[in-house]
């Protein structure tokens, strides 16, 4: 999942994001989610409560959520809440390094409900995001179930 | 009127929200509002600015506004001010006893619009509070029009 | 029970509190109790030692608690020890919005040990309280007792 | 009035408080009450809830209250809510510079609610408290009662 | 652009916002606009999603954006990331001095990432920061494009 | 008015405050005066109690005040009083973003008292700060004496 | 002495300072003064230094300094610490009730360095001020000296 | 002495505090006073002034405190005061570790003015407290009263 | 355990630490220890890291620690989750009253971890500290095993 | 690099940090490497200024650095200092969720200094950290050296 | 160039400042500068604004300024602004240990546009300061000048 | 004495702090020691309890220290109490301006047990604290011992 103005990517300073747009993001994140078989839904939205409402649709039916929040990550408690209600393992990621930067953006109330971060790798961040992810799913669920 | 997350009730921690789920609530509500002959209008939406347009749509022709703001309630500011631009009785619900629990949902953007707060007691605070809210338009209105 | 002040209700700020008086809300609370065949122990001090006495004097033998603090609500730490001792359900009352007066007003130490609270209807939050407690007191019970 | 460990004084901390005891400061104060024909009430006490039952008693009798909290100045709201309720002026005076001690002490909680302050003049401060107490009331009270 | 409840404006309390309509303050703007022959786009909404939608809609198109973010202006930090990748320069305007009012709306998470701000002087006050966001742009411009 | 360091325009750190220098922006406000037929005086000094003296001198005469406060800004109380007091419109102007610089830049204690503000703008600023307090002015005169 | 816009006094926001002139409380401070064969020196600026400089052409030479700092008491550490080098007791006098006012106006940074504060009584508190000053020179002077 | 709500103890909340009661703790710590001959007055009292009044009645005539202060811990300022007075050596005693709990227990207004404190062994700590200020009080007398 | 600065006691700040050395506090330790049949060693480092190691050397061999860890008090985290690890029951000692010196004395890092502390009875303290610490430990330890 | 009580790792709070030893971390670690062809040193101390020297020592010499700087991650500026002085890109790991725990432990002092963090997925952090280190690396480097 | 109540050194509060005069400490300096053959310009004021005067006067013709703000240092942002805009360095000088009295005076709002201080040091401390000043000079000077 | 990070002296984010190396500035400090016929240890560390260790070797035999200790100012209580502990004048010296740098930075634990400062003039500070250092010594030490 993909919060607000990572649609823009790669057009929206990029001195800071990178050049890469959201598009070639998404495909790496599928290509890597088609060699280790597992199933990717890719969506991304500018309003928390259609986040919110995307959440709820698979609530249940997913095994883990890969998101990065955008400016949601430091005011967004809805986002939180319906994050928290979904009861599968939620890992955070972040183009840039967000400690680097403006002191708000230090502050993340998405951070205390997921299982992991990782922050500061650019693209490349998602890709580690979905292994380890995936890694975490695996080894939670039982042997007989491999 | 429910915010974000409201429509997943009974399914969302049952352990801090119970097992009633939102349209339970509603019956219950609704249920008692017909008993006091009394016209209900439900809304629920996950977006804070679909509750704001669905504020102004009914602004000037309803005589209170009953709301739960879920996480809206801690950063809310334009539900606030769409509340505050009513000028008709609004009464703040919330399910589990928000003092009880994290340090910032103690603080509420909402509470200082509003006439009066129900809070902790569950699916059941909501019909205390459109009790409180019917006695209290009832005294507001000239005797005339009873 | 009721705390500091809150005898002189009705002459005090009537245009904060009202006029009803101490004794009529204590009364309304009392033909409530009756009307649910409930038995009620009405008690007013000054002091907060006086009250935590009073708390621990039925400690075990009552059901539940029906409270406005008054002022001790926002620095009574020896009241709070007290009402969580008791280990029955506690509700506090405000007759007034604390959230829409000064800020000191907006945090209560009393709070994170109720049940839930009640704050902005006036007298009536009184028996709304009553009958919330009694509900819920009457669900934890179990079935045989009732 | 004077409030907590007031009636030590002259054997408490002598080097910040005096040698002066509180039945001398009393008797200064009732003097000069004598000589303008007012008459006083004195009365201590160490418990807050006892300052505030004595100041219900005389609520609407009294034409104003001269009161040195002592360190209830810094966290009785119950007695700032009693002093409130009064609706006639008060007066609060401190023997020591409060602003020139520990940081703690430069807040009141008492002082929004007063007409003002005589602070750091020692014992002659009580008595330059009741004449401007008193020549505050001979001003507002209308011409023909004089 | 118009955030959030400036859609009832002159509904919504008079006495702090005046009688004027948005559609008024709008009808005011274009007019303006058009003795200046500058093209204008008016857009409202209650979401920040969808102002955040729709300055991306327009990125690398338009040559500045003026914006009243409502109570957006205190905590819509995606809009204020929308802002910032527009690369324009950005006008905030304000109907109320919001200096004078309360604490929390003295902070302005918009301020930073605009070129400047027009506070307190009510419609007129959008009239002006066309006048000055245009004149700004005209200096910017190469001499030869104008 | 200007205040503190306003003199030195167009040699002070010109990267930030542009090349203009005082002389100029006061020629240009003066021209639009003129053309708007109003008396302007125009008064600079760094020292904040000449200030404060110069606006008594004209309280009561002068139908408005247009102030670019300098440093004392943000720690020019007894400025802030002297404009409290004139009773007639302030309009307050910076020449750059205050809101985009240190944060210490972002707390005004002169805006309080004005009527609005107009920021960032550079020398512009004055000119369309001058035509909002003027247009202000005149709407505020009852219709007869225009 | 006189702090910043204390010389408007009369004409200045009469609803919180009265209508009493500057000049008249000085003739009644004067007045009181002459009673008392004091020698008194009155002086009024609107500017800190100008203070200070008057402080040090007297210091060593006067027994003691009455003082309302206007809006000089919260930030005037130059004033501070000229009163500080003093070496006599220093009085400081408010006309209004500084603590029923604004935040801000609640600290004081005078206090710490003087023998006590008069807060809240109008003009008359100047009177009650000075007679508290000279009460205490006369205590602290030797006896012989009498 | 022990402060409010210890005369529960046992009853209240014992995954805490534990199950021995306050009698059997006076009785241990009276049976240590025995074996070292020294004189004990055990006072318990769930009223702040009352405990101030107590401490009055024996100054001057006691040669140490041993206290549990309870809630008061965090808000007491009166006892405090009182404390101080005494001028004998105060010992703050505490059942359960205040620093592994809520961070409002981790403040203590009465430590600043003890000797010491014994904090966290359950009651073996007031048989601790006990010896270590009746060691500091033997060191303290001159040698010939031995 | 001895943190940082204690071997030098007895010449470091006698006014405020006594002429104690940490040798003969050692003693008096080793001796009380030797009463008790308890196995003691002895260990000071003024480097954090040291005593970390030394905790890691004895983790799962050792029955309970006693440490004063001087300023590492407060800012020793290193410190502090070693002493969390050990999972045996560790005790903090202060000679002096940490809680009537400087503000940021009062914190201590380590408090959260230990079972309790004993503080301000100067090399007394460490002997009850130790008694205390064994007591417990005996208390725990299952009957068959004493 | 490991950072204070990584040592300990297995035997230290399992049910936070899980039952890998540090050994079995590095043994990990080192296996990726060699798969990857890197040359890879490994360190830990319980010494913040060892770790220094360390760092020091392979300045200019390292391409990259991975570490996971234990509790000095909260205070540990002078390691904050070396790796900034490193001019190597850094990658800090922690192994449980450092932002779902205590407050403190939400502040990094090493994060501002790093190029990115991965927080939360345990062991598997290490081996996913070392890839994105290692890729940003090969990024950096120009194409004729590969 | 020296702050306020600079003027009056020798006099005041000589056990914090010492007995030297101001007149004492510019000889040692003049003395100094002659010995080194640099041209000084001495003012001293109590007024911010005419010390801001004096340095606009010289803007441009000095290579550097020696500067001991007094009180200023914590407040005077328009002497910060007038020193930021000379462009020449800035040494700030104090005589007594700032850092080891009151909390206030540990902030200065002159130090971030300094080039560097010297503090603590009496009198001595201007004449290091002149030596740095002059060799930093010398330094930064193209070698052709010298 | 030198604390961490010095030793790398100008391999060290020299724009920050010059190429000067350590080893250079001590050789200054040397040279200037030797002309003035003192005695001069020399002793860098990156641990601080080495630099506490080395410290108390030489307790009693120096007569003065000259510090600069790195990252330690911010956070190093434990170096800060064993200078205070030395009884002998301390200067501390910075490469850098810490007050024009992070904020962080502009708060020193170690300056409060210092003599004075000496910040932001680079190596040639060193010189001048030294100077300062022994003419304070000088100054202080009986004429008869010179």
């Amino acid at each position: 999942m993909q919060g607000p103005n990572l649609n823009i990517l790669g057009r929206r300073r990029p001195e800071v994001y990178g050049h890469t747009t959201m598009k070639q993001i998404n495909d790496m994140v599928r290509a890597r989610a088609e060699e280790l078989s597992c199933e990717l839904l890719i969506f991304q939205s500018n309003q928390e409560g259609v986040l919110v409402d995307y959440i709820h649709r698979y609530m249940g039916e997913c095994d883990g959520v890969l998101i990065n929040p955008g400016a949601l990550t430091h005011y967004g408690l809805s986002l939180r809440e319906a994050l928290e209600a979904v009861e599968a393992p939620v890992v955070e990621v972040h183009l840039s390094n967000i400690h680097a930067r403006e002191e708000w953006r230090r502050t993340s109330v998405i951070s205390p409900v997921t299982l992991g971060q990782v922050v500061g790798f650019g693209p490349r961040g998602y890709v580690a995001a979905l292994d380890l992810l995936l890694s975490y799913i695996a080894e939670q669920r039982p042997a007989g179930n491999g």
